[in-house]
C-alpha cells in the first residue's frame, strides 16, 4: 500500500509531516510506503533530522508549490497544477498511490478531490467526516463543513456515507445515526431538519436514532450525526477552542496551586490528535483531511486512518451501497 | 417597581423560584416587589420555609394552572387562561407589574409575550438573547433560540436589539457586533450568513466587527454574537452540557488525587448561573426566560436584570431606536 502525504499542508510544514511520516512507519502495523509530495530539498532536509527513518519505506515526489489557505480553492487547483495537493491527488487518480493526506487547505483538498478523482455515482455531495470525541466513544460528524446550504436529501445521505464509515474504521457494526437539532421531538427543528428527519427516518438500512441536541453531543447519543456544515462548523471549532481553553484553566490552577495533578490525563479521552484526521466521503478515492495546526502524532493517525479505509475498501463499500439505494429508489 | 416572578415554571417549581424571590429581595438593591404567580397553596407552603422573608414585598396572585414543557405554545396559551404564564404576562400588559420572568416552556413565554404583551412596531421577529460566558467578559448571544428559518435582515435587527441590550445591561457603551459564521472573510458563509453580512456592514449606527468563527466565541470577540436561532441552540446547549462535563471530569480527578484545589474557584467565571436569565427582545415589556433547570442563584439574578431593564427602560430605548431606523429606511 502506498499512502501520498503532502508535505506542504501543516501550519509547520514540513517539520510535522515528516515526524509524523516518520512515526507513522515506525509505530503502525502494516507494510505500506509513504510517498511525501513537496519541496524536494525542504522535505530532504526535514528528513536528515531522522537518522532513525526506514528510507526504504519513503519516498519524495517533488512539488515546487503550494495552495495557501485564502486562495479561492476550485481556481487554485485549476493553476497550480505544481502544488503538493495536485500533484498528489493526480498520483492517486492514475492509481500511483491508494490514499492522499493533507494538512493544508480544506477548501482546496476537497475541491482537488472532487475535480480530479471525482464524485462516486449517485452521491448527492462528498462530505467531510470529523471525529468528536464525546464521553463515552467517539461520534463521526457528517457533514463537517464540506457543505453549506445543503438540503434535506443531502443531509440524508450524509447520514447513509457516515454509516459506512463507522462500520469499517470505527468499528461499529450497527451505527445510530441522529440528526443534530434543537429539540428531540421529530416535529422540532427548521425547515431542513424536519425534512432531514423525516427522509432519515425512512431510510432503509440505517439505524436511525431521531434528533439529536447540543446537549446530547457530549453524551454519544450517536455514533453517526449528521448536520449542515456550517451549523457543524461552528460547533466543531467551538468545541476544539472552549476544550484547548478548559484544559488551560485547569493547568494554570493546578500549577499556581502546587497539587500534584496530572491534566494531561484528565482529559486524555477528548484528545483530538488521538484520532487524527478527517475523510471526504463520497469522492473516488481514500482523501483525508488534517487540521492546519496538527501534530506530528495527528498525522501519524491519519496515515494510521487512510491505511485502515485503504484495507477495508471503503471505497467500494460506498460505492456498492449508494448505487444499490439509487437503484431501490428508482424501482420504487 | 414590581416584577411577577412565574412561582410554577421551573423544574423544581415552586421552591427554586421562592427562594430565588427571597435571596433577591434580601440581597439586590431596589425597591421593588415581588409577585409570586402560581398555586397560592403551594407557594405560602414553600414560602413558610422562609421565615426572614420580607413578606412586605412578596405578593402573590393564585394561577392555578401550568403550562408544560411538550405543549404547543400558541395553543396553550389559548386555551390555558389560567395558567402562571398567561395571568403573569395579562398582569404586565396591564401594567399592574413591570417585567415578568419565567422558567417554564421556553415556547410559551415567547408565544404569550408575542400575543399578549405585543410586538415593538419595527420589529420583525423578538429574539432572545443568552449571556455566553467566556475568557474575556460576557457576550450576549441573540437569537437563543427563539426563531429558525431566519432571514438575513432578521439577523441584522437582531444585531441592534443586542447592541441596545449590551449597552443598557452590559455596560458596554459601543458593543462590537459580530456574525456568527464558518470563516472571517466576508465571503465565507452559506446564502443567509452572506447577505447578513453585508447588512450588518451597512447598518448604520452598529460597531459591526466582522464574521466571529467557532473558534473566537470562547475568546470574546464580541459583545454581541448574531445568529439563526438554530445554530445558537445547539451552540448553547453544547456549550452549557461540555461545560459540566468538563467540570465533572476535573472534580472527580481532583477527589481521588486528594490535591488540595477548588474546583469552582477554577471555572467562576463560566458559571451560567451568574448571569441569570434571558430576555426576549423585541417585544413590548420586560420578559425574562430562565433555564428549566435554574437554581434559585439564577432566579435571583434574573430578578436582578428584569429591574435593571425597567429601571434603564430598555423597551423604551428599543421602540425609539428601532422606530428611527425604520424611518430613516423610508425616507431614502
Amino acid at each position: 500500500m502506498r499512502i501520498a502525504l503532502d508535505a506542504m499542508g501543516s501550519d509547520r510544514a514540513p517539520a510535522v509531516e515528516v515526524e509524523g511520516a516518520v512515526g507513522a512507519l515506525r509505530e503502525l502495523d502494516g507494510d505500506f510506503v509513504v510517498v511525501l509530495v513537496g519541496d524536494r530539498e525542504r522535505v530532504e532536509a526535514e528528513l536528515a533530522r531522522h537518522p532513525d527513518a526506514p528510507r526504504d519505506r519513503i519516498e519524495i515526489v517533488h512539488a515546487p508549490a503550494r495552495i495557501e489557505m485564502g486562495e479561492p480553492p476550485a481556481q487554485a487547483i485549476r493553476r497550480k497544477q505544481d502544488s503538493s495537493i495536485v500533484i498528489g491527488l493526480n498520483l492517486h487518480k492514475r492509481g500511483e498511490v491508494d490514499a492522499f493526506i493533507s494538512a493544508g487547505s480544506t477548501g482546496a483538498v476537497m475541491a482537488g478531490s472532487v475535480m480530479l478523482l471525482g464524485v462516486l455515482p449517485g452521491v448527492h455531495r462528498p462530505a467531510i467526516g470529523a471525529v468528536l470525541p464525546t464521553s463515552g466513544g467517539y461520534t463521526l460528524l457528517v457533514d463537517a463543513g464540506a457543505n453549506v446550504d445543503t438540503r434535506p436529501h443531502h443531509l440524508a445521505q450524509f447520514g447513509h456515507l457516515g454509516t459506512i464509515y463507522a462500520q469499517d474504521l470505527m468499528g461499529v457494526e450497527r451505527p445510530r445515526v441522529g440528526l443534530l437539532n434543537i429539540g428531540e421531538e421529530p416535529e422540532k427543528g427548521d425547515e431542513r431538519a424536519l425534512e432531514a428527519h423525516r427522509l432519515l427516518a425512512g431510510y432503509e438500512g440505517l439505524n436511525f436514532v431521531g434528533n439529536v441536541e447540543g446537549r446530547d453531543v457530549i453524551h454519544h447519543r450517536c455514533d453517526v450525526l449528521v448536520a449542515d456544515g456550517f451549523v457543524a462548523n461552528v460547533l466543531l471549532k467551538f468545541y476544539e477552542s472552549v476544550a484547548a481553553y478548559f484544559v488551560g484553566l485547569v493547568t494554570r490552577a493546578v500549577e499556581e496551586s502546587g497539587a500534584q495533578l496530572d491534566t494531561r490525563r484528565i482529559f486524555k479521552g477528548l484528545d483530538y490528535t488521538e484520532y487524527g484526521g478527517a475523510p471526504l466521503l463520497g469522492v473516488n478515492g481514500v482523501t483525508i483531511i488534517c487540521h492546519g495546526g496538527s501534530p506530528p502524532r495527528a498525522i501519524r493517525n491519519a496515515i494510521r486512518v487512510a491505511s485502515q479505509a485503504v484495507e477495508r475498501s471503503m471505497v467500494s463499500h460506498i460505492e456498492r451501497q449508494i448505487a444499490r439505494r439509487a437503484e431501490a429508489a428508482t424501482s420504487q
